[in-house]
């Protein structure tokens, strides 16, 4: 199966993810994807739309049927128009009776695919394996190189990245000092990541406490922490900084606080602190198709524990109009944060 | 002259500068040192103190006189106790007939001392190469190293270190992309930073004008610069990032500013920003006295220009009281910005 993902990746970047595509040409219905012909909110601009058969790829590419579609906080991101890169117009959905706005776009940038051969992988592990474990993975492998019994310290520890880092991290032995949001059922969080392999996790407002902190360094941290992983940025990650090793290195790899990176200048000038950012996509156009195969196998190989997810059945049966409205809903849901699962789309034949 | 500098910084760490000691025993009041017994404003806090010849120093030491001693930005962070390195306390100065309040310290950070040979320089020159200069030259060679006709961009590019990385950059074809504060005499001082050898010099105000920045991204920058120094932060070193290339450093060296670096996530995540820092003191830690020569040496050969200056000449026959004031009072002028000309003590023997 991965190989054939790692292809489409490839060779289909234009391709869509949030659709189901059938290369039978019967069935209709189950022909869908999730639109957009103008960028805005999520959850007021997405269309679903049924369409015909795609015509033939062109050379050297696949037609495939998405079996389940993640919804990624970063897909959300291009549809708001707030995303580093831009989405393709595609125009092979609305050939013929179709008359959905021109230029259009669908949603989405991971999922699963037809498969030609199985690796083992669960559904929801192989539709979820190509944006969130290579992130968390590179950005163990990339920068500082932390041993076994190092110590990685990460923000937003509960993300499909973080549970990934920890998870990664773990099985080589090496330390994480996690922070989360403080919420109603911290201890069920804590308890969670730790079972995932999470040495420490303490919350945000564990910061401005004085003499947490002093137990941190104390006890924890020591000498300070040479790799910090960051998903939030503002006001949380500038209070971990205090908690790193001279010449640390801090990668960005997100910034759900909607903040910018706010950082005494100081750390740079006395304490040597490096800052780097990490983007997945921009790996796989950096490397060639045997590292892309070897990185997936060796994630496969980690056996990571599924993300806790929620699968959106998108019936066949349905309008476009109703299954609309199913995804512009739960995306009004996990806007609103804390939702605290990953949302996969399942588009359902029609029969 | 160089090696006995260097020498004194290595095993004098805790000489003080501002100060002038004589190696012969008859002259008291030129032994005479800046001083402060409590951190504050500096306009507030200095004395000025006259103090018998110094005990012999310890092995492998030297008591040195000095003859010129600049007041650099950082001298006075440090005495407002916002520096990272905190001052050592000086206890020899005060012994006998002398009472001045225990523990103090004497501000400064380099200068001219006595010297035991020649290398041609100037007394301004000698008197200030130990930390702009260097910190110029290792900050254009310790990150990217730009090549011939490549571009490197600046803020607060009329600092003693942007004239010298000006400089430094003219004598080996790097192209200079400068940025200074608006004033009224703006033209006078863009004219002085191209007699350096300045390329191109704009004001924070012009990164506002959207037309400017267009013009300065077609006809100068063009795919971005990779290599941008920063003694400024907060807004203007944000403006500027619009200017780098993906994969570009920001060397951060000061933040005069007093913002912290405030920079967007997404800078590191999709255009791979990188950020340094750079500190004199913490490369003279970090390499021998061969290699420190050996910079003294390539600095002293590239004759850089003095940097626009004032003496503020001591009288020895002045009462500490009164050379206290006049310390403290050109001080208070520095404070208020925009002074623009490197101020250097020079301690008159008393006759």
């Amino acid at each position: 199966m991965l190989p054939s993902i790692r292809c489409r990746r490839t060779n289909l970047i234009r391709r869509p993810c949030l659709s189901a595509r059938l290369s039978t040409s019967s069935v209709l219905l189950a022909n869908r994807a999730i639109v957009y012909s103008s960028f805005g909110n999520p959850s007021e601009v997405l269309s679903a739309i049924t369409y015909p058969d795609l015509p033939p790829p062109p050379s050297k590419s696949l037609n495939v049927k998405y079996i389940l579609s993640p919804i990624n906080p970063a897909d959300l991101n291009v549809i708001e128009n707030k995303y580093h890169s831009k989405p393709s117009p595609v125009s092979s959905l609305s050939e013929g009776r179709h008359k959905f706005p021109e230029p259009h776009y669908v949603g989405g940038n991971e999922g699963l695919a037809e498969v030609t051969e199985s690796v083992g992988l669960s559904e929801v592990n192989a539709a979820t394996i190509t944006v969130n474990p290579p992130t968390a993975y590179n950005m163990l492998h990339s920068f500082v190189e932390p041993k076994e019994g190092d110590l990685v310290m990460q923000n937003g520890a509960n993300s499909a990245v973080g549970q990934a880092v920890i998870q990664i991290a773990a099985r080589k032995g090496i330390r994480t000092l996690n922070f989360v949001r403080n919420r109603p059922d911290i201890d069920s969080l804590k308890n969670y990541l730790q079972s995932l392999g999470a040495t420490h996790v303490f919350t945000y407002d564990d910061l401005k406490d004085k003499e947490t902190v002093q137990n941190i360094k104390t006890t924890i941290t020591k000498k300070g922490t040479s790799l910090m992983l960051n998903c939030v940025s503002g006001e949380p990650t500038k209070d971990m900084t205090r908690l790193l090793a001279d010449s640390a290195t801090l990668v960005s790899y997100g910034a759900m606080s909607k903040q910018p990176l706010i950082l005494p200048t100081s750390l740079f000038i006395f304490r040597d602190l490096r800052c780097r950012g990490f983007w997945q996509s921009k790996w796989y156009e950096e490397h060639s198709i045997q590292q892309r195969e070897e990185l997936m196998k060796t994630l496969a190989e980690l056996k990571l524990r599924e993300p806790e997810y929620e699968i959106l059945n998108l019936k066949g049966t349905a309008s476009d109009e109703e299954v609309a409205q199913q995804v512009r809903s739960v995306i009004a849901k996990i806007q609103e944060g804390r939702y605290g699962r990953k949302v996969l789309l399942r588009f359902e034949p029609a029969q």
